[in-house]
C-alpha cells in the first residue's frame, strides 16, 4: 500500500533488507534536466558509513551506489531514477542464534506477529541500513536545493545526559567511547536546520510543513521524539514571550525571534526551520538480556559482533537527507498554488 | 492536492474557515454496517466546545453536526459520510482591525504570502475551529474501536511550568485563571494513551505507527512537539535501561516495561501506545504587540474579544480524535497484510 | 480509501446519495486568486438538468449549488472549496417496491453484496445524480482553462444505430421520442474535444493523459467504452496510414493528421484531444422485467415514474466536466516537471 | 509524483529505459507468506518475449529477472519486492540517426517538449519494454489469484480487418506475415476475461472496477481503446435487450446474460469480467516517412533494424498481467469494506 514510498511530488520508494541482495530506491518526480554530481551522493553515503561529518575522500568502495535508470548523459530525464546498493556477502548463518529469539526493543517480535514471517538476518527490513536510499535521494534533493540557495545543516546537541550547541566529532567520540567501554549504548538528540527557506512551503491542513517533517523524522530507526522551534520547551512558556514579533528589515518582513522554528500555521515564514529529533539508545547492548523465543520460552540473549553505541554520528546525514526531501517536495508542490 | 485529507483506508477530508458558511468533512472508507450513536459524536463536540472532560449533558446547540450522506437508517453504508457544522452569524466586520495586520505567531503572514489572498476573519482556514471535523470523524472511529475493545484516553500533564500525571479540571482552571488574570497565555503538554491495541498495526517504512501519529498530532494547531514512549527522555538513557524485556505472561508475550510506548520498529507490540504532544501558548495575548501591516509598516496590535488562555482543555478531545482515526486506519490496513 | 476522490493536484471528493440530504463535493488544490463566475457553474448544472446544450437562462432553481468554504470575496483562496446541492423532498416510501428487488443492470445487487446494506431510494450512491459535483468542479476547471485559452467541446455522435458528426438537439429529441414511445431505452456515444491543449500534459507510465481520461470517463454511470483518436478503428488500420506525420507549420511543429487524438506516448502533442465515450442504454425500461428479490426469489419488476430514455443529452456536460478536470490537473502537475 | 506507480493496496512502481542499465520494479503491498513459483514468472516473461501463448520451456535466458528484496526462503515477507531485468549491451550509437528526429506517432516529440531532454535510445522510457515489470508483478498476482480460484485469460479477436473469437498462433502468424511482407504494420484487439471473480470488487465512485481496469489497459503502449461487456456495441442497443436479467441458479444469484461484462455500478457481480483493448498499428513502419527534426526541419526517416509488425501476440501477457494486478488490488481493498 505504498508505505515504503515517501513524498508527494518528489517521491522515494525504498526496498531492501539488511542481508538481502541489495538495498535501493526509486525516485519518481525528480525535476528533469538536473546535472547530477555523483560525488556529492558518494560523500553523503560516506558520511553515513563512517560517521564523519566531512568526508575527506570519496572512496569508491561499498556502499557504492549503482544507478539503473532516469539519467541520460548525466542529467535527470524526469523519469524514475532507480538505484541500488549491493549488500556485501553477509552470511545468514551468522544469525542463527537470533533466528528464533525476539531481541528486546528491536522489530523482531512485531514483524513476526504482523506478517507471520520475517527475514531475521541483520534485522531484515527493520535494519537502519534500509534507510540508505534516503541518503541517496536526499543528496540529490540537497543538490537541487543548493541551486536555489537552500542549505540543510545539522548538529548533535545531546548524547546521554550531556548537552551542547553542537558537539565536535572528537567530543562525540569521547562520549561514546565511555559507553562502549561499559558495553552499553546511549540515546541522542540531533538538531536540523534548513536555511534560506522560501516563504510559503507546506500545505494545510494535514500536510503542514512540520507535520510532514515529523513523519519523515519519526520514520528514522530509533527516533522517539520530534519538535520544531521551541518544541516541548514552548509548553512551559508564556505567549507574551513565545510570540515572534514581525519586523520590517529593509523591506523584507521577518520575525525578530524564531521561537516558531520557521513555521507558522504549518507554512514556512522564511526564517530558518529548526527542529530536533530524539533517538533512543541502540537496543543491541553487549550485555546478557532476558527475553523470550518464538515459542514464548524465557531465554537469555547475548548479542554478538560489533555494534554501534549510539545512532550518532551516523544518523546525522539521514536527518539532513529527509529534511532535504521534504523541503524539495514542498517547493515543487507550491508551484501548484497558483495557475 | 489532497493536503486536507488524512488517512489511507479511513480517510477524512476537511473543509471550512472559521467564519465561512460552514465547517465540515467527508469520511471515505468508513466500514459499512456500523450503527452510529450520534450522541457520542455530540458528546465529543461538547467536550471540545466546553473544555469539560466529561460532558454532563448533550445539548443540541451549536456546534450541532448535520449529516448529509453515507448513512441509511442510522447505519454506515460504506459510501462517503459527509457532515457539516454551520458557523454562527459571525460578522466579518469584527475583523476589520486585523484585516491588514499580521498577528505575531499566527498564520496570517504565511497564508497571505503563500496564496496572495486570505480569509482573515477569525483566522480563516488557520483557525483551530477547522479541526472540528476531526472530532466528528474521531468520535466515529472511537465507536468502532470500542467495539474491538480499544480505548483512547488522554490527560493534561503539563501547563506552563507545572507538571502532573494528569491535572483535574479544577486544577487546570486554577492554573489557567492565573495567566488569564495576567492577560497572558501559556503552553501545555497533552498525553494520549491507546489501550488494548492489537499487535501489528503500522506499516514500514514511512507509515510507521508513530510516524503517522506524529503527522496527525503535528497537524493540530499550536502543536510544536511529539514524542512516543520515553521520547526526548530516551536521549538521556542507556540501552540497558531503556530496552523493554520480553516476558511470557500466561501465554501472552509482552514487555515488562514500556519505554517504547507500544511501538517497536514502527509496529505496535500490544502494549499501550503512550505519546505526548507539546503545544505552544496561544498567540492571541491580551497585551499590545509590535508587528507590521500588510505593507510592511510597523504597527501596534491590540487583540480584541475573549480568547482562550491555553489550548487545554479544549484540545484534549482533538488529540484523542486523531489518535482514534490513526488507530482505526491501521486496523483496516492490516487486513491487507495477508491474503 | 479515497475512492470517491479524483485528481492529483486538482482533486474532487464527492459525496451523497440520490435521496439523501444533499449531494456535494470538496475541491482541494484549486489555484488561489481565481474570481469564480458562479453563473457559469449554474449554466453547466442547468445544461445537465435540462439536457439543453446551450442554456438560455440561468434559473436559480434546484439544483442550486451552495458554496460552504474556500472562497473569499468571490475568489478562491487555495483552501478546500466545499459545496452542496440539496436533494428535493424525495420520499423514500416511493421506493418500497424496489427495496427488496434487484433491478436488472443497476447497482442494487452489487452494492447489497459488497456492503451488506444499501440506500435503495433512487439508486442511492449508484444514481447518476451523484455525478453532479463533477459538473460543479468541471465548471470551475473550465473557467480556469478558458483563461489559458483551452476549450472543452462535445457532441453526440451516435444514438442507437444512428450516427452523426454531431446531432442537433432537435435530432436528439426526435430519435429519443421514438424509443420513449416504445417504452424502451437506448445507448449512445458522446465525443469530447479538448482544444488548444498545451504540449506536455500527462505523466508516464500509469498517468498517461488518456489513461487518466479513460478512468474519468469510465467513472460516469452507464459508460461502457472509451477510445481516443482512431480508437477501435485503429485496430483495423495500417501503420503507414495511421501514423501522424510531423510538419513544420510556420515555426510550430504539429501533425498533418490527428489519428493519435492529440496524445503520443501518453503525453499531449498540442493537437486537439479527441475521444469517444460509449454509453449503454439506461436500464430502467418501462416494461415488465424478470429478476429476483433479495431472498433470491424470482419476481417481475415494473419500474414506476418517469425515466430518461438515454444518457444523452444530459450526460454531455458531465463528459466535458471530467475532461476539464483532467486537463487542469495535468496543467498543474506539469509545473513540477522542472525546477 | 508517483505516476510510475500503479495500484492502491498491491502497488507496482516501475523504472527503466529501453537501453539503460536495467528495467525493473518494486511491488509494495504483496501479501506476506506466499511461496512464489519463479518459473511461472519466467513463463510469462517468455510468453511476452517470444509471443508464444504457451511457453513450452522456461529458458533461463534474458529477460531473466533478478529479485533483490522482499523474499525470504522463497516466500513473500510483506516488505517491498524489488526486481530488475538487465538490458543487454545495447549500443546507444545505433540510435544516432533518430537522436535528432521525431519519429511519427512515437513519444519522441512529446517527451522532448515535456522534459527538454530525452533518452532517445530505443525509445527510452517510451519503449514497450518498460512494461516488463508489469509482467513480473502480474505473474505474482496471477499466482495469488489462482490460489483463490480466479483465472485470467485472453485472446486476440481482431488483427487489421480480420476478426475472430480468438485467433490461433498460426493464424496470427499468417496474418502478420502478410503485413511484414508489405513492410507495414497493423493494429489489433485483445480480449481479456477474468473468471471466477468474487462479487463486490471495485470501489465507488472513481475506482469503479472497470474505470481502474481502463486506466491500466490504456497505460499499455499503443492502446487506443477500452470497452467492457458490450462496450461500444451497447451504444447501438436497446435497454430491453441489453439488460442482464437476474436469475436464481441453485441458490446463487447470477445473470442470464452478461452484456454488462461482469460489472454493474462499477462493482463486480460475479459473472466473468470481459473486456477488449484496441491497439493502433506499431508506428515503426519499414517505409520512408516524412517528419521533422529537433530544429523543425523537414526530413525523411527510414527506420532501421527489425521491428514487430503488430503488438500481438506479445502484448497479450501484458493485458493479462495488468488485469491480474487490478483484480488482486480490489480483492485486498475489499477487506476494508467491513470491520
Amino acid at each position: 500500500m505504498n508505505s515504503n514510498t515517501f513524498g508527494t511530488a518528489f517521491c522515494l520508494t525504498t526496498f531492501g533488507e539488511s542481508h538481502g541482495a541489495a538495498i535501493g530506491g526509486v525516485i519518481d518526480g525528480c525535476p528533469a534536466g538536473i546535472l547530477l554530481d555523483k560525488s556529492l551522493i558518494e560523500n553523503e553515503l560516506e558520511r553515513r558509513k563512517s560517521g564523519k561529518n566531512n568526508a575527506m575522500s570519496t572512496r569508491k568502495e561499498p556502499d557504492a551506489v549503482e544507478f539503473l535508470s532516469g539519467l541520460f548523459e548525466g542529467r535527470t530525464t524526469g523519469t524514475p531514477i532507480a538505484f541500488l546498493i549491493r549488500n556485501k556477502d553477509a552470511k545468514t548463518s551468522d544469525y542463527e542464534n537470533i533466528k528464533n529469539v525476539f531481541r528486546p526493543s528491536h522489530a523482531d517480535f512485531t514483524y513476526q506477529e504482523k506478517y507471520g514471517i520475517r527475514d531475521y538476518a541483520g534485522g531484515g527490513r527493520g535494519s537502519a541500513r534500509t534507510l540508505l536510499p534516503c541518503v541517496v535521494a536526499g543528496a540529490i534533493a540537497k543538490q537541487i536545493l543548493a541551486s536555489q540557495g537552500i542549505e540543510i545543516a545539522s548538529s548533535v546537541v545531546q548524547i546521554g545526559e550531556e548537552k551542547s550547541e553542537g558537539f565536535s566529532n572528537d567530543e562525540i567520540e569521547r562520549i561514546l567511547s565511555r559507553f562502549r567501554d561499559e558495553r552499553d549504548t546511549v540515546g541522542a538528540v540531533v538538531r536540523g536546520t534548513i536555511k534560506n527557506v522560501p516563504v510559503g512551503l507546506g500545505e494545510p491542513a494535514f500536510m503542514k510543513f512540520h507535520a510532514v517533517l515529523a513523519q519523515a523524522m519519526m520514520s528514522i530507526n530509533a527516533a522517539k521524539g520530534f519538535e520544531i522551534g521551541e518544541g516541548f520547551n514552548a509548553a512551559g512558556m508564556r505567549g507574551s514571550v513565545c510570540n515572534d514579533e514581525f519586523v520590517n528589515d529593509g523591506g523584507r518582513i521577518h520575525t525578530k525571534t524564531n521561537h516558531s522554528g520557521g513555521v507558522q500555521g504549518g507554512i514556512t515564514n522564511g526564517e530558518d526551520v529548526v527542529f530536533n529529533v530524539a533517538f533512543k539508545p541502540i537496543p543491541s547492548v553487549m550485555q546478557p538480556q532476558q527475553t523470550v523465543d518464538i515459542q514464548g520460552n524465557p531465554t537469555t540473549l547475548e548479542i554478538q559482533g560489533r555494534h554501534d553505541v549510539c545512532v550518532v554520528p551516523r544518523v546525522v546525514p539521514m536527518v539532513e537527507a529527509l529534511a532535504a526531501m521534504v523541503t524539495l517536495d514542498f517547493i515543487l508542490l507550491k508551484k501548484c498554488n497558483k495557475i
